[in-house]
């Protein structure tokens, strides 16, 4: 399968208002001396176009997040993994998981925060960690071999986390569905392979961090 | 300050119903072919006398769960710390934090959740983690100077939690109060000295594991 | 597969000279007040006889530590498993990792070395990691189906590190060879077949705490 | 204090002929269709001049690693910090740790060994964690406040690593000397207020996550 472009940011660039007129609500945003500028999100520093984000791709490592979210029962312990439904470019149907970049000025658990609700929705209610570690750090090369894990457009780092969610989601953006996995179906050859760029072993990963995997 | 009895474990004996009547409500509780004898729980092996406890006290290991209670705001930072006052067999009031005994037959996960109940009352609404994963491996040795920890009780190995909590919490058994301290405070010298059996050290792992030690 | 007694602790009980005549290494070993009394190894009330240790494995959960003994390149990432071939007492032939129980008076570090030497040799030179915290806590339970993990002997709740070792191993007591897999191989289902108690789970979860599971 | 450079990165920029004549040693180097073009180094899109460093600063968070050495005794417990002395551009000797910056195409496992390399020399003989995890993430705002951590320079995310060290440091680059204390004294007060951006902290929180901290 080849791989293409395994995570749209959408809350970053092209048509997401998000991106476009709210240049980052991060923990910087409120400072009268560190802030957006008046003259709008072109003359905010921290806000990249769609051509200039092309650019830095190409010259550091960008910083990604990304969530497996979860159900629990009432001890903790993992009942259920949650997975979405997404559409290729080409209308091709994936599963992946929630995944963003993290903006200049934003917290780490802000962007984890906004890309759950983005992708989940409103009422997803997810339970951050109170711990800034992540299960996993998964490094994210163009090309394939260098890790476990690739992306053609660019090389990421992502910090990966397990989040109980415990409301409804309604999946925004591109996505189209979430589905809810038993962790063995989740771990299972048939549903790595439906995901892409090798977020069949973060999955995996992440069952193993909650001890479910077996 | 001479060590006593820092951590009461009143659910596992004397003049607890649960320790007595209900031998263990772990996992392998509801199993025909191992769980309680009908003969009273004087003939089930997983419940222990005091003269039995103190004695395998002297002869093993004790396996132990601690928890640390934690507010968390709406993204998971950390806010408060929750410490219990608790007066000794002397008249002396201490801090301490949730802990006790893991019983035979018991997950870890259940004699966590028992514990908090026991500590923090029933409607505190602990919330569990996922992870099986404690932040630190406590080890308490009979001989002060061994390890951080001591209990002259036993040699007691405490898996310790951060354990966010929702709801009200009325401490039962022997604790007289939950109170919420700043993290600052909570790792503070003057409250290190207020805790038995090295239990000031507990609590800054426990900050810093939520990168909330400054 | 009937499960049979999956990790023999030989340095305990038996014919282990170590067990019966040094009555424990432990970190209160040098205690004039704490330490085996001059009597002997009877006297100790640290020693457990067989028949003692198989009464309080009907008692208490029995503390365990486990390693998965790797080897690792140049850069600290792990290149091949090391796994014991065993041979039960009915002579089946299977794979385990090191394990062993945790003594009274000695420190879980102790425990591990002790517990590496005896199974892999002393010129094996482990490197025991700098944290406390073990990547998984595996409990194991006398009936199948509770947790992951069974032991028809006990319930035994282990404290599970990935360790790297540098030198040689020459398996002592009853282990017959130490091979070493690719991290592939160490994952797959037939290895985990040849596992007793879960230990393929644990495995795979060890491998996954590396970066190494796909 | 006034915040100043606090970690000057100079395997990167300035001088240093491993910035401008290698571009990149990482994990895409030996690629035919990845590595730099033959162009030499300014064509080479993974290499940044001072100018661009300093544009992305202002648009991205960056990813750092940063290290805290240690020395450990033959059981894997730390005995000893290792600290950097540092004079700053305007002649200030300050206290800091083993931090650079994760280049493009370069593993963090990489960028780590890097670092240390460059900041304790070539026989320092590190020892790299098998497990990509840091023990803490460690957020770098250039605004005081927002976190425990601050840079002026820029916002930086650093995955913070606790490495034993197991040969003769001899810093190179910019670093003065290196010098070794004990767990109680690199969590005093006094050190952490030689440390700039909140560093203090950062050591503590590795102290931590080792159980050395008190």
């Amino acid at each position: 399968m080849p791989v293409r472009t395994p995570d749209p940011d959408p809350g970053d660039n092209g048509d997401d208002p998000l991106g476009a007129g709210t240049p980052f609500n991060g923990a910087l945003g409120g400072s009268p001396t560190f802030g957006p500028p008046p003259g709008g999100p072109a003359a905010n520093p921290g806000w990249l176009s769609d051509i200039e984000l092309a650019e830095v791709r190409r010259r550091l490592p960008i910083l990604y997040v990304e969530a497996i979210p979860v159900r629990t029962d009432g001890m903790g312990a993992v009942t259920e993994v949650g997975m979405l439904l997404r559409a290729t470019p080409l209308g091709e149907i994936t599963r992946t998981i929630v995944s963003g970049r993290v903006r200049y000025g934003e917290t780490v658990r802000d962007a984890l925060f906004r890309h759950l609700e983005d992708d989940l929705g409103p009422m997803a209610f997810p339970l951050l960690p109170p711990q800034p570690t992540p299960f996993t750090v998964a490094e994210y090369f163009p090309i394939p071999g260098v890790s476990a894990f690739n992306d053609d457009r660019q090389h990421a780092v992502s910090l990966a986390f397990v989040v109980p969610v415990t409301g409804t989601c309604e999946p925004r953006q591109d996505a189209l569905e979430v589905t809810w996995l038993s962790p063995q179906e989740a771990a299972s050859d048939a549903i790595a392979a439906e995901m892409e760029g090798g977020r069949g072993s973060l999955v995996r990963m992440a069952l193993a961090s909650v001890g479910a995997l077996r």
